[in-house]
C-alpha cells in the first residue's frame, strides 16, 4: 500500500498543518474534526468557504431514506438512515475593509492550523493581506467541550497589522447547507436535500435560536448561540434571524496593533420526543451555563478532562516519532468518538464525516471498545448499554429472520437494520458475538457488578439464544454454523467460519457463566438449566475446520480447497481494491482475503490455537490477504508480533497508525477511520506489548522492533492503573492508584502477582519466529516502518 | 399443492369457458391469449372492458427502465428491460340501441368462449339483453395468423333477436392504455407509464394507422387496421384518428334475424432501426396482402398450418381426459410462443402476459426447446439462432465478469443482462450450458449441417470457453466449478453443483466434438488442439460430489451435510412458498429444494447415473423438495416414471399439465407458464414414454400408470416422423414420411433399427421400483391424478 506524503508535521502531542493545501481540504477537515461523541464539527475554515465538505453532526441524528431494490426479497429493510448535516453553528465570516476573507483571494502570508491533543483545542493562525495590501492577523481557537456536552465554542480575534482597517465579523448559523449530492438515486437525493424543516427562529440581543425538524424521521434539533465581544469598546453589532439562518454582525475600526474579537458559544440539543419548548429551553439553559463558566474556565475544564484521560491512556513510543504521534492521534479520535456518546452508537467515522452514512458497525465493538475499555471505561460502558437499548429492535429483526434471541444490525444509526445487501445485513451474525464479548470484556476489566447483571447478562443471554438457534450438532457431533458471512468481505455465506464459530462459543460460554453468576436475574430472563446445558454443549463441540492436507486452519469449511486468486494479474490490471473491479461471483469462491478473519480469530480467541498453528496460519493467510480494508493492518500487526515477525509487525503498525494522517485509502475526507485509529493502539499494546485478556486473564508477551527503543503504556484495570514499560532488555510492570490490590498477570505465559504501588521487572525475551518472513500478494506489501517520519 | 377448480370444460381439442367468471378474467385472458411468437394478444373481451389485464405484445418490443440499488456492486446492470403493452388493435365496442355492451350490465343470456386448437381460432358467442329488453347475439372469432406473422384478424357480427335495434360498432386501436402500476418504485413506474410517444396518425377511408416510439429504448411500432363490412348494405361508417387512438364507426338498424358484421385486419410492425416511412409502408403492405387473402382463406391457411403441426406433434392419451386436453393445450402454447419468433427470444410467459417483465430465461432452452426440437424444429432453430445473435453482448458480459467466452444473461429481452440479483444474474452460469446443449440436441434431431457449422459450433465453442475458464483442476485432480448457482433457487453460490458440472461437461464435450467435425470453421474461431485437449480433460474429470455416508449424490459439494428444513413448522406457519416468508440466509444453508436440480441432472444427463443411484436420489430429494417453482413437477414426473414410481409420476404429470388451466400457482393471470406447459409433454413423452436422446441416441423405456390405457405420440426425427404407441402390453414404433431411412433406437436399453414405413412391436415391460413410494415434505404432495377430470 503506497504511502501518500502527509501534509502534517510530526510532533508528539500536536498535529499541525502549515500553509495552504487546497487539494487536501476534505482530509484535513476530518483530521481536525472536533467531537465529544455527542456533537461533531468538521475542521472547516471559520469562514466556511472554501471547504472540502461542510459538516456538523449530532450523534444519532439522522434522516430516513428509501432503500430501493430492483429485485426485493423477504426481510430486506425498506428504510435506510443517513446522518444529517445539521445546523452549522461554527461559521464566522470576516470582512476586511471591503473584502471578504477567503483563502483563495488576496495573499495568505501565513496559515497554521494546529490540533493540540493535550489541550483539546483546534487553533488557527492566519496572516492575510487584502488585494489592497491591508494585512490582518486572525486567530481562532475552537473546542467541542468534553465537560459540557452540548457546547461548541470558538474564540475568534482579528488584529490590524499595517494599516487602519474596517472590520466586520459575521457570526452565523446556517441550516440546510448545500452539499454535494450523495446518491444517484433521485428519491434518495430528494430525501436528503434540505432535510431540516424550519420550526422556529428567534433572537434576543446577540443570542439567537433555530429549531428544525427532519421530514421523515421526525427528529427535532435546536441550536442556540450567543456571543461575547472583546478587545474594542467602540463597535456596532446586530443580530438578524431567518428560518434557515441567523447572523450576528460585529463591526468596528482598528488601528495597527489593535485587536477585536468575539467568543461564540453554540449549544445543541435534539430529541425525537421532547417538545419544541422543552428543546428551546434546553439549549438556552446550556448557553446560560457556559456563559457563566466563561471561555477560560471552559478551556481549563477541557485540559483537566484530558489530563485525566491521558494519565490512564497514553502510549509512549521512543524511536518512531510518526507512530508516537499517530497512536495519540488515534486515541484522541477514539476518545472523541465515544467520550460523551452516552447511550448512543459509536459510528465507523465517529462524528467526523458522512462516510458509511454515519452508520455504526461491528468494528465499534471489536476495534474501538477494547481500547476504550482499557483507557476510558465509562465510554465503553455507554456504548455497550446502547446496544442493550436497541435489543428490542434486534429481537424483532431476529423474528423477521426466523431466529430466536436477537440479531443486531449490521449497520445502523438508531438500531434498525439498514443494510441493503443481505449477505452482510442478514448473514454477518458475528456482530452479535462482538457485542456480547465486549460486554463480558468490560466486566473483566472493571468488575462492575451492576453492569454485569443489568447490561451484560441480558445481552449475553439474548445473543446466545441466536447462536443456539442458528447452529446445530452435525452428524460428526460438532456444533456447526452454516451459511454465515465472517469478517472477511471477500467471502460470504460460508459454513463454519472459524472466527464466527469461536466468537459464538465465547458468547455462549460467557452467557452460561453470567447466568450461573446471577441465577435470579437469569431466571427472570427465562434461562433454564437445559438451555445452559445446550450452550455448554455447543461451546465444547464447536466446529473449527482444519485442512490436514495443507496443515493449516481453514477460514471456513471450504476455504483452502478453493483456487488462489491471481494477484499478479490483478496488479497488472490495476485491479485493487478488488470490490471495485471484480464481481462477487469471481471473488467469493476464491482464496483471497480482504481483511484479517482467521487471523482476527487468532487475536481475540488466541487461546484456541497453538503457537505453531498461529505461525503456520499467519504465513498461509499473509499470501492471500490483499488488505482492501482499513480493519486489517492492525490485526496483522498483532499476530505478526506474536509469531515473531516483529519487523513486519512494525510495518503493519505503521500502516494502521498512518491510515488517516497519510490518507492511505484516499477517503479520509469522508471522515476518519475510527477502528483503524484504535488499531494503532491495538498494534502497539496487543502487538508489541503482547497484551491479551482471554477470559479475564491479563497477559503480556512483549517484543519490540529494532527501531523502537521503548514502549510504555497504561491500562485502567479494575479501578487501578497498570503501567507497562518495555525496552529491548526489560519489561517493567507497575500497579498504581486504585484500592490496595493485587493483579495476577502472565508474562510470556508465566503467572505472577502485581501488587499496588509495587514494580515488577522482567526480562524481555520474545520467542523466535517459527517461519521466515511471510510474503504478501505482489503489490500488497505493507508500507515500511519509518516511512511516516 | 391444492387444485383450484378449473373454469374450463375438459374436451380433447378445445378449451371452453361457459358463462361469466368475473373473478377469473385475468387467468382466462392468459389461457385464451393468441400468439404466433411475433404478436401476442391477450384474450380480453372484444369490447375491452371489463378486463383482468389488457395486453398486446410484440416479441422483443420493450422499454428500458432503471434498476435501482441501495448498495450497488461491481458489474450490477443499471438498465432493465420490460415488455410493453403496445397499441391495442383488437377493440370492437358495440352500442345496442343506446346501451354499450358490457358484461357487467344488462342480462347475459349466454356466453361461451372457446379456443379451438386445431383451427387456431378463439370463438366467442354471446346473447345479451339490454336493460330495455332488446336481445342481440354477438359472435366473434379471433386469430393471430401463423402464416402471415404481422396479422391479427377478427370476425365480428351482431344479430338482432327479438326487436328492431339500432347497432353501432366501434372498431378501435388504442395506445398507452392505462394499466395497473407494476412497480412501487416511482422511477420505474414513470418509465413505464405512457411508454409510447406518438409519431404519426393517419387514415384513408376505414384504414387507419398509428406510429409510436418508446422513450428510452427508441423502438418504433406501426399498427394499421382495415375493415370489411358485411351483412347489411344500409350502413353508415366513418373513421377518426388521434395520436393515441383511432376509431372506425359502423352504424345500422337491424330487424330481428338480421345480422351486421365486420372483419377487422390489424397489421403490426416494429423496428429499432427502420425509418418511420419504411414501417408505415410495411404494415400497409401486410394489410393489403391479407385483404387480398381474405378472411376465409386466412382461416384455411391457419388450419392447414396447424394440421401439419399436429401431424408431427400430437400426443394421444386414453384414460385421462384432463391430461389429454392439457398436453394439447401445452403444445398449443409452446407452438404459439415460438412458431414465428424468428430470431427473437421465447419468453417465460410467451406473449401471453407481462409476468417476469417479459423476460426469457434458461427454461426456454431446457423445457421449451426440447419439445419444439421434436415437434416444430424450425422454431427451435430460430430460438437457438437468436442466442447466437446476442453472443456479442454475452461476450461483453463475460468480460465484465472477468471470464473468457460468453456469459449469456440470466434474464433478458434483447440480450443484455437484466437481473439485479447477482447470485442469479452472475452465478447461474448453467444457462450457458442449456443453450449449448440445446444447439447440440437440435443437430442430433435434424442432422442440419449448416446449422451445426454456422450456429451450433460458435455457440458451443464460446460457451465451452466460459467453463474452461470458470472451472479448475483441484488437488484431487477433478475439474471443479466453485461458487455457482444451480437450477434450485433455494441454494446459491455453491461449489460443484452436479447439474451445472454435468451440463458443463456435455457443453465441453459437444464443443470438442463439433470442433473436430468442422476443423476449418473451428480454426477460424481460434480453437487450438491444446484448447480441445483442455476441454476433454475437464469432461473426463468433472467433479460429481457423492455423499458416501448417506449413499446418495449431493446436489452440490456441501448439500447433504446441511440441516434439513423444518417443513412441519413451515406448514404450521403457512410459510409456502418459502421465498415470500423466509430470508435467504435461512433458506440457502439448509436442505430444501425449490425445484428439481439434481433430479433435473438425472433427466438430461441420465447416462451419468446408475438406476440404483437414480432411485436412491429420487427418494432422498423427494423428501426435501417443496416445489415452489412451476419448473419442478414435470421433471419429478419424468424421473418418478424412470425409477418405477409410475403412479407418482402420473400425479406430477397431472400437476405440470394443469398448471395454467387450474391456475395452480395463482399467477396465470400474468401469463401462462410456457415451460410448465412444455413440461406436460415432457412428463408424457420422457416420463411415460421414457424417451431420452443422450448424445443423439434415441431411446425409450415406456411405462404407463394404471389409468392411462394408451399413450401415442409423434416425434420429428431427422426429416422423418417416429410414431410411438404405448399400451400396458405393447409398444409399437413406426417410422413415417421422410426419406427412406433407418433409425437405431433403444427399447429399455436394447438396440434395434426402425426402418421407414415399417412397424416394430415390443413388449411394454418397465422395471420394478427399487424403493417404496417416496414421501414429499408434509403438505407438499402433488395433486392427485384424475383430480382435473
Amino acid at each position: 500500500m503506497a504511502s501518500a506524503k502527509s501534509e502534517f508535521t510530526v510532533e508528539p502531542w500536536r498535529v499541525r498543518e502549515l500553509g495552504l493545501h487546497p487539494g487536501n481540504l476534505a482530509q484535513s477537515e476530518s483530521v481536525f474534526a472536533l467531537s465529544n461523541g455527542h456533537i461533531g464539527v468538521r475542521g472547516n475554515y471559520d469562514e466556511s468557504t472554501p471547504n472540502g465538505l461542510l459538516g456538523t453532526y449530532l450523534n444519532s441524528f439522522y434522516e430516513e431514506r428509501p432503500l430501493p431494490y430492483a429485485e426485493a426479497g423477504y426481510g430486506y429493510p425498506e428504510e435506510g438512515q443517513t446522518i444529517v448535516n445539521v445546523t452549522d453553528g461554527k461559521i464566522i465570516r470576516l470582512l476586511v475593509d471591503d473584502q471578504p476573507l477567503d483563502m483563495r483571494y488576496g495573499v495568505v502570508r501565513h496559515q497554521e492550523r494546529s490540533l493540540d491533543m493535550r489541550e483539546g483545542l483546534l487553533h488557527r493562525d492566519v496572516i492575510w493581506e487584502t488585494t489592497a495590501g491591508t494585512q490582518v492577523r486572525i486567530r481562532s481557537t475552537r473546542l467541542v467541550s468534553f465537560t459540557q456536552r452540548a457546547i461548541l465554542a470558538i474564540r475568534y480575534s482579528v488584529e490590524a497589522i499595517n494599516k487602519p482597517v474596517r472590520i466586520v465579523m459575521q457570526s452565523e448559523m446556517v441550516a440546510n447547507e448545500r452539499l454535494k449530492v450523495a446518491s444517484k438515486d433521485p428519491r434518495v437525493a430528494a430525501a436528503l436535500k434540505d432535510p431540516l424543516r424550519p420550526e422556529e427562529h428567534s433572537h434576543t440581543g446577540n443570542r439567537s435560536l433555530l429549531i428544525h425538524r427532519t421530514r421523515r424521521s421526525k427528529l427535532r434539533v435546536a441550536v442556540a448561540c450567543d456571543h461575547v465581544i472583546h478587545g474594542e469598546e467602540d463597535f456596532h453589532s446586530n443580530t438578524y434571524v431567518q428560518p434557515d439562518w441567523t447572523r450576528t454582525t460585529v463591526g468596528t475600526e482598528l488601528q495597527p496593533g489593535e485587536t477585536v474579537g468575539l467568543t461564540k458559544f453554540v449549544a445543541y440539543g435534539w430529541s425525537s420526543q421532547r417538545t419544541l419548548p422543552a428543546l428551546r429551553d434546553q439549549v438556552d439553559a446550556a448557553l446560560s451555563a457556559v456563559l457563566h463558566t466563561g471561555w477560560d474556565n471552559l478551556v481549563a475544564e477541557q485540559r483537566s478532562y484530558l489530563d485525566e484521560f491521558w494519565d490512564g491512556a497514553d502510549v509512549e513510543v521512543d524511536g518512531d516519532p510518526a507512530i508516537q504521534q499517530a497512536v495519540r492521534f488515534g486515541l484522541w479520535h477514539v476518545l472523541q468518538s465515544g467520550a460523551r456518546a452516552e447511550g448512543r452508537a459509536i459510528p465507523a467515522k465517529g462524528l467526523t464525516g458522512p462516510g458509511y452514512d454515519g452508520h455504526c458497525f461491528w468494528d465499534s465493538e471489536m476495534y474501538v471498545l477494547p481500547v476504550l475499555t482499557a483507557t476510558a471505561p465509562q465510554a465503553a460502558r455507554d456504548a455497550i448499554s446502547w446496544r442493550l437499548s436497541i435489543a428490542e429492535l434486534a429481537a424483532e429483526r431476529a423474528q423477521t429472520l426466523k431466529l430466536k434471541g436477537v440479531a443486531f444490525p449490521w449497520r445502523t444509526i438508531r438500531g434498525q437494520e439498514c443494510s441493503a445487501y443481505w449477505p452482510a445485513g442478514t448473514a454477518a451474525f458475528h456482530v452479535n458475538a462482538a457485542i456480547a464479548v465486549s460486554a463480558a470484556r468490560y466486566v473483566f476489566w472493571t468488575q462492575d457488578e451492576e453492569f454485569d447483571k443489568e447490561i451484560a447478562l441480558p445481552l449475553l443471554v439474548q445473543t446466545a439464544r441466536l447462536w443456539a438457534d442458528l447452529g446445530y450438532h452435525g452428524d460428526d457431533g460438532r456444533f456447526h454454523i452454516d451459511g454465515v458471512t465472517g469478517p472477511d468481505e471477500y467471502s460470504a455465506i460460508v459454513d463454519d467460519n472459524v472466527y464466527t464459530n469461536l466468537m459464538a462459543a465465547r458468547n455462549l460460554r460467557y452467557a452460561a457463566e453470567a447466568a450461573e453468576r446471577w441465577p435470579k436475574a437469569a431466571k427472570e430472563l427465562k434461562v433454564t438449566e437445559s438451555e445452559r446445558a445446550d450452550w455448554w454443549a455447543a461451546v465444547e463441540t464447536i466446529a473449527v475446520p482444519y485442512d490436514s492436507d495443507k496443515d493449516v486452519h481453514m477460514q471456513d469449511a471450504d476455504f483452502t480447497q478453493h483456487r488462489v486468486w491471481d494477484f499478479e494479474e490483478t496488479l497488472k490490471d490495476d485491479g485493487y481494491p478488488l470490490l471495485l473491479h471484480y464481481p462477487y461471483v469471481d471473488i467469493y469462491p476464491k482464496q483471497v482475503v480482504k481483511q484479517a478473519d482467521l487471523i482476527l480469530a487468532m487475536h481475540w480467541c488466541g487461546d484456541e490455537f497453538t503457537p505453531e498453528q498461529k505461525a503456520r496460519a499467519f504465513e498461509y493467510y499473509e499470501a492471500v490477504t490483499c488488505r482492501d480494508s482499513s480493519l486489517s493492518a492492525c490485526t496483522q500487526a498483532v499476530i505478526a508480533a506474536e509469531v515473531g515477525q516483529v519487523e513486519l509487525a512494525h510495518d503493519y503498525a505503521t500502516e494502521a497508525a498512518l491510515m488517516d494522517l497519510h490518507n492511505l485509502e484516499h477517503n479520509t475526507g469522508d471522515g476518519v477511520h475510527v477502528a483503524s485509529l484504535a488499531g494503532a493502539w491495538l498494534a502497539l499494546v496487543c502487538g508489541f506489548g503482547g497484551m491479551r485478556d482471554h477470559h479475564g486473564q491479563l497477559s503480556f508477551a512483549p517484543t519490540l522492533p529494532e527501531k523502537i527503543q521503548r514502549l510504555a503504556f497504561t491500562l485502567r484495570w479494575q479501578g487501578c492503573k497498570i503501567r507497562v514499560e518495555v525496552t529491548h532488555e526489560r519489561t517493567i510492570y507497575q500497579l498504581e492508584d486504585g484500592p490496595d490490590a493485587h493483579v495476577p498477570i502472565k508474562h510470556y505465559g508465566r503467572k505472577f502477582t502485581l501488587r499496588s504501588g509495587k514494580t515488577a521487572s522482567k526480562a524481555t525475551k520474545p520467542p523466535k519466529p517459527l517461519t521466515p518472513r511471510p510474503k504478501q500478494p505482489v503489490g500488497r506489501e505493507p508500507i515500511r516502518a519509518g516511512s511516516g517520519g
